[in-house]
């Protein structure tokens, strides 16, 4: 990992945030401005700044060259300030709707200054809450179909979508995900986080061959597939929503890569919260599981249908071909999502915040049922109503 | 497609090309030169320059600002000089014994000064001559097992191997195969170019849905599968050989693609080559292809047995996966390759200058039949001794 600090780059204190605010004319001139520093993730500072009279709020976002889960030991390239701001501006074109406004970058200080979102919630906050977010799959879906069709090769011209593949070059950031999703849970590592009443379960999975293979063919997508941009970390902590409205955040892991690999770990993260719940309250994710997969599959044949630059679209069982490998594909990344959440690095709160404890393990023990059985299961699925047997079965098992 | 030409091109004279090397010190400072543009391509000035006493030469290769073949009104990049030089340091890390060496490069001129293979033959021409060339598949299998294996993410570290995507990023000339190889053929396009009598095959070939829609499927893997740096265009053509050596030469198209590519172009070319020749003469050929399959996969298992990079190298049966897919994709790659040799732009002599007429026809309904069929049977063709059971196939359809 190189983390190549800029000689112009240097850490934004909260008074030294609004003074840039000041000098953007992002507010009048006599305005009283609050900040806050309120960055909850590792990798940035994030300054909220509101302005007292009105109201009205920016948030300056400034990557840090390191990441502070592990400390500055772990040096992180502040390039991915602009691939952040790259991405959101690109997927702009397609659903503005979806994603913040953004008001001004600055590569060299790795700052992006976008909308404040506070009126939202993280849909990760709000379903461990019992919140439905009645329309978030029906965005989400929306927001895959167009962000990832008009970035590939269906949808582009060959030779725009190769420029975009150079400028989203990130191999920072996805070596992240290729060790923290992709190899360290399958493997005895010490980036590995787990209950001790786990290790037998965990025991299985670094041993089970058959599942190893499918995980080694899953890297092999995520390391070479460059389908289309990528969020490439469309968890539920990456986006903002209420019952009317949802904004997708943090595209600082975006690159070209196997379509499935969104859809997939979106899942997983609705997946994640469906077994963090009791029975009866499950069912409202499942929806959102089916929804999210139909609005995608509807709105990505029509933009084929409509949009497509390449000949051979026209061309009879190619459309299904693609759906049903972007779908198998997705099956498989979800369950190396759900398996590395739950014993991986990086935790989720649906399952962590689980009490009491003996039911947070059986319920991290069903994770991990069901993540290996998606990961083998991937041809066996066909169908996003398939997901909630899978969940039913991981139960019994 | 962009031809960037820089303020400080211009095109080198064969006197121009005498003082380059003589200003570089490439020969002794009183030496007598003789030069000759011999450049038979269609995208490049090719100059032999030969000191008259010692016998000894150079090659000065400059790429020019447009393709030849159609006139000044198709321009194409000069970075292309670039990529080739690059390619060929690069594949000169790995297996120098069978790249020509690099003695000098200037990206702004796209100039690339080389060692002289006149005392080889261009291996098509070889083949078309009846000369067995005994090592040429041998040496051609250790090629492609090492140039792809160590540009790829088993052999190389995954941060190096995104940084050299990123310098082979190559639209221009990728957009030439995109196009001849796995697009005009396949439609009524206006730079298909093939003989009257053949119009019944083309029309079947253009209504075949079921043959388009494996032809996409590969052209997407072509687009999107940044497995290896191929060669990416590795005909008989592209390499000098003898009896005791071979050279491959031209990595122009070098970019990162499936592994298979670079192996189905070879194994089509020797194909063509196979089914110009009377069936008693066919039988090199054929132990050529077995050849470079075993030896490539032998050479292939050996670097990732000793030197693979990636952890899951070690789960059972990803080897094993990872060789079929390759064997797979090569089989459908060569199926393109020979349906666009002989009914697109780009022919080869070895179909072109068969003798009569009527015996040409034949052979390339022979050359149609056979690559429909290698599209079309990826999955039940699974060694290489099979090919030629698919070209007795063909000559009886």
């Amino acid at each position: 990992m190189s983390a190549k600090k800029s000689s112009l780059y240097e850490s934004l204190t909260e008074s030294g945030a609004i003074a840039l605010a000041k000098r953007l004319q992002l507010f009048e001139e006599n305005s009283n401005l609050t900040c806050n520093e309120i960055g909850d993730g590792n990798l940035n500072l994030v300054f909220k700044l509101n302005d007292i009279e009105t109201g009205e709020g920016i948030i300056i976002k400034q990557a840090l060259p390191y990441a502070k889960v592990i400390g500055e030991s772990y040096p992180l390239t502040l390039d991915r300030s602009r691939i952040e701001a790259t991405a959101l501006l690109k997927q702009g074109e397609f659903v503005p709707q979806y994603v913040p406004k953004i008001l001004y970058t600055d590569d060299q200080l790795a700052i992006t200054i976008m909308e404040d979102l506070s009126r939202l919630q993280i849909a990760r906050t709000a379903l461990i809450e019992g919140k439905d977010l009645p329309l978030l799959s029906k965005h989400i879906g929306e927001f895959l179909a167009k962000t990832l069709f008009y970035t590939s090769d269906y949808g582009l011209n060959q030779h725009s979508k190769k420029s975009l593949v150079k400028q989203f070059i990130n191999p920072d950031l996805c070596k992240i995900t290729e060790d923290l999703v992709f190899t360290d849970p399958f493997f005895n590592h010490d980036s590995n986080d787990y209950e001790p009443e786990l290790g037998p379960d965990v025991e299985r999975i670094w041993q089970d061959q058959a599942l190893k293979l499918e995980v080694a063919k899953l890297k092999q997508k995520f390391l070479t597939k460059a389908e289309a941009l990528l969020h490439g970390d469309l968890h539920t902590g990456s986006i903002f929503a209420d019952d009317k409205e949802t904004k997708v955040i943090d595209p600082e892991f975006a690159y070209f890569g196997p379509i499935g690999f969104d859809i997939g770990q979106f899942i997983a993260n609705l997946l994640l919260n469906a077994i963090s719940r009791d029975t009866e309250n499950q069912e409202v994710l499942y929806t959102h599981i089916e929804t999210t997969w139909n609005v995608f599959a509807k709105e990505f044949t029509t933009a084929w249908k409509k949009d497509a630059l390449e000949i051979f679209t026209k061309v009879d069982g190619y459309l299904e071909h693609v759906l049903s490998e972007i779908f198998e594909e997705a099956i498989g990344f979800a369950g190396c999502e759900i398996i590395r959440r739950t014993i991986g690095l990086a935790h989720v709160a649906d399952l962590d915040s689980i009490q009491p404890y003996e039911k947070r393990i059986v319920t991290k023990q069903i994770a991990l049922s069901l993540g290996s059985e998606l990961i083998k299961n991937q041809k066996n699925i066909t169908k996003p109503e398939q997901f909630k047997e899978y969940v039913k079965q991981a139960v019994t098992l």
